[in-house]
């Protein structure tokens, strides 16, 4: 049976260390669940550091959709997809997960990835953000996104959704 | 010399009346000045509101980017271009268009064409937000994005960026 | 009424002179009936001929569908249109027109938009193919791609096609 | 250390059964060797076959890019990427691989993927193509492309290219 993907996406450079933090503990967290995790496959920020998660945890699987054909991929990636289609890719990374997950607000990149899994009803997760982050985008879902305070809570929400 | 393109975007089915409204005079104030007109071309809210507003003006030109190869055009699009990205097409939309345009926050794939705008540093204009986007969009682009209540005061804006 | 939209595709650099003299003369032609030209472009070879013959007709419109955000366009395209998708813009090309006429073989990215023209079925005309190209693509296309070893002739097909 | 990825392309619906029953046994021989397979993901063809191949290999990995958000992947694949590119997604498949095999000349789809591989200098391989499309090919690539005439052969190209 095909493993369930979970995408988590936030910043690349700049990201908050708390969000990289939060993407470090639940990468581990659902590759020990034995999901695939999906990112944006970047060597940067929250990309990089829920990759390094889930390489602690043996039999893990890490998918990575880069922008570019050349760019450079986190070293803890299984499998490269090289889409070249610059933010493009963004819509990839939502449409090949079976739940999005937000590590903070993250930057415009996140934020666009949040609406596209909005407009199509794919499940969404906030994990830590801030108020006014939090406000928008349960106004935009017509209160479909889900929030989470802490990785324990977000795992609950995913076993929930997951199952 | 090439026209200056201004991109309107703004939700498709269930906009609301006085979004569409905007972005009819809006629609129609773009082509007065001579730049082109880019939506996401679909026959729905606001990207058919601005183009039917353009077509008002003699020798307007109006540009649709389709989500589609099959999605039905606008009648009022000039140029009519069949991305078959779906909702990957909202990147070619920001990218081909000099200044972006929102009418009121729109739906998610509106938020997402802000957001890509922010992203790469295209200028965005958000025409008569709610308090919520507003704020929202101000914190994400550090004051980056303008914002203006009126059509009056986004065609000034518009004069501003594109002289 | 819409304008109908010929897509002209061929080499880029490197391209042959006779397929840029045929390029420039047809771009030329389908200005006169009042199509519009789709190329991919950029400011070379095949794509800048054409648009350089379109170019001389009063009322004229030219569309270039780049593949980058910052590819260099040619001077003489009217609507830029910036995909940020590489070499996957070669699909919008073929999409977005009426019919693709390929000047000469090309190179490996004409090529590739012949192969994708005749997959979804659009119009395919070959202008000037070398035997085996010629064969190559009969072959694929059970007969379906039509062949014109002049301008003239190529435009006596497009008529045809268009009318 | 990160698998190498080889990519199986070829006609969907419609393939010759010949065709199948190599990407069948190349299949297999990809996972032999330790490879992830790469492949159009859909559940038809030279697709189907190639997956049905390496999951008869113990910790195989076949990665399926799909065009659409709603296409069915074939049951075989462990990694389903959906672009929703359409057509578009041939040149993901291209860039995602480190070498490109086409089992037979395929349908309008494969040659567009090994068209693409040839413009970016991606590895190519024929695996028993007829004659014209051997020579059409040789023909793009300045003799640039491998060709096998059976899997044996193809598998001691792939050894000599990815060790």
């Amino acid at each position: 049976m095909r493993r369930r993907v979970v995408g988590v996406m936030g910043a690349g450079d700049g990201a908050a260390d708390v969000d990289c933090a939060n993407a470090y503990q639940l990468g581990q967290r659902i590759a020990q669940r034995g999901w695939a995790l999906l990112t944006g496959g970047r060597d940067a920020g929250v990309m990089r550091a829920a990759n390094a998660g889930a390489r602690q945890v043996p039999d893990s699987l890490t998918i990575g959709i880069l922008p570019r054909a050349s760019s450079a991929a986190s070293p803890d990636v299984d499998v490269v997809i090289r889409t070249d289609l610059g933010n493009g890719r963004n819509n990839v990374n939502v449409l090949s997960s079976d739940v999005v997950v937000a590590c903070g607000r993250g930057g415009p990149g996140t934020v666009s990835e949040v609406a596209l899994a909005v407009k199509v009803g794919k499940p969404v997760l906030l994990l830590a953000p801030d108020d006014l982050t939090r406000q928008f985008f349960l106004d935009l879902s017509h209160g479909g996104v889900q929030i989470a305070d802490t990785v324990e809570a977000a795992v609950d929400v995913l076993d929930r959704l997951l199952v």
